[in-house]
């Protein structure tokens, strides 16, 4: 492993879930973004929606960023040029969310790097529309995901990820043995429980459909806590196609013109 | 403006399409999935393949990177503690190219601070199930975006980005001015002009539909490009619904229990 100013950035990254009152400076938030928006991109088809302070930003936050998959200013743009939209939306989805993301991640790195915290905010899709609502966004403007930020007013260290062999393969996608797959998940479960993330956090997830739980604080932790996620929750795509198609996206239908 | 190294890792990036023949050292690619890693994640969703040299590489690249949106393992662990997926397959993409993408873009920050050239190549989607039996992949494994890097041989300078007004949004999305959208058009055309971008890569793209072609390499610039890819590409769903679906991803149907 070899180390630098920015690989100590990102593996020292922790989300950040308790802020200080300070408002970081503008001048911060401008680097922050401009940091996101030199990213690599498809089409400039993410774009950042600023709210500072005030009513319902997790964890108290000074700083909400809201991440757009934004379509209609590429549309503005096109129009100009005498070109409508062609390019079917599910395909303009996959290229966006990664136009919003790259951008996203380098907003996450940049603030660490002058001092602030953040911590990703993953419902948005499932409020597309009520947030669509509150900051006005046109159709064709997608919330992708939020994204808190702040100077931090907790030390929480860094949470562990699975052995690199488990995440990194060379030449071919390797079937795992029962024994990687063993010791992937007791790297997760041991070092988050050593951590007591889940216990500080309480996090554990109900159990539905009249499962009889079996864990306490002392054995629940990550892989149980991805289980009973995935496990359980949104199994129909009605919810979110319909908040797509309220924001002027149909996944399985034509192009927008 | 403030700076440090790691703003100026990501406001110094620009695509790198020519790399020397020097295979970079194992210390420092294993750096660089490492601090891909360590990204913010909802559930590790995102791995990386890595093809060292050999034929099929974008630029004659010494390395290939193809990032995966990896669903197999996830179920693999939750299965060892008797959970099945339930989450539908649209949620389960939504946030898994997210992971992947925020490991994708660490890579390439990373790789720069290292002195390491990249350039996303796009169209991996497309070709899912062809890059699927080319690695190995298993079913619920989809091949999201792919990542050449290596020792740059060119030097070419970081590429425009639209003013920041226009990627930016205080409070509320703005309803753009005629002038705010010719001047982010003139920002972006002239300056891939001033850069010889398009004409330096050859990379007009045809007019279909016996369009007359109006433009030459000395007013072909970034809006016209944008516009003749989206709107005239991919008018329909179908193929890329397809490779999601041969890759075992049911875009609009149940879960995978």
């Amino acid at each position: 492993m070899q180390t630098n100013p920015v690989v100590d950035a990102m593996l020292s990254h922790r989300s950040v879930r308790k802020y200080t009152d300070e408002m970081p400076p503008d001048d911060t938030i401008e680097t922050v973004v401009r940091a996101g928006q030199q990213a690599p991109f498809a089409a400039q088809l993410g774009s950042v929606l600023l709210q500072r302070g005030g009513k319902g930003i997790p964890f108290g936050a000074p700083l909400l960023f809201t991440i757009l998959v934004d379509v209609h200013r590429l549309e503005l743009v096109m129009a100009r040029r005498g070109w409508t939209m062609k390019m079917n939306d599910l395909s303009l989805l996959v290229f966006g969310i990664q136009d919003a993301c790259y951008m996203a991640e380098n907003m996450v790195v940049a603030g660490r790097s002058l001092g602030l915290g953040s911590c990703f905010i993953g419902g948005a899709p499932y409020r597309a529309q009520a947030i669509a609502k509150k900051y006005g966004l046109p159709e064709r403007v997608f919330p992708l995901v939020q994204l808190t930020m702040g100077h931090p007013d907790e030390d929480v260290p860094p949470r562990p990820r699975y052995p690199l062999p488990f995440a990194f393969y060379a030449d071919r996608y390797p079937e795992f043995t029962d024994d990687e797959i063993t010791e992937a998940m007791a790297v997760m479960d041991e070092g988050y429980l050593a951590q007591d993330y889940y216990r500080t956090g309480n996090y554990m997830i109900d159990l539905e459909g009249g499962r009889e739980e079996t864990y306490t604080f002392d054995t629940y932790s990550w892989t149980e806590h991805m289980g009973r996620k995935w496990g359980q929750w949104f199994p129909s795509p009605e919810k979110l196609l319909e908040e797509f198609e309220k924001r002027g996206f149909r996944l399985t239908g034509g192009g927008g013109d």
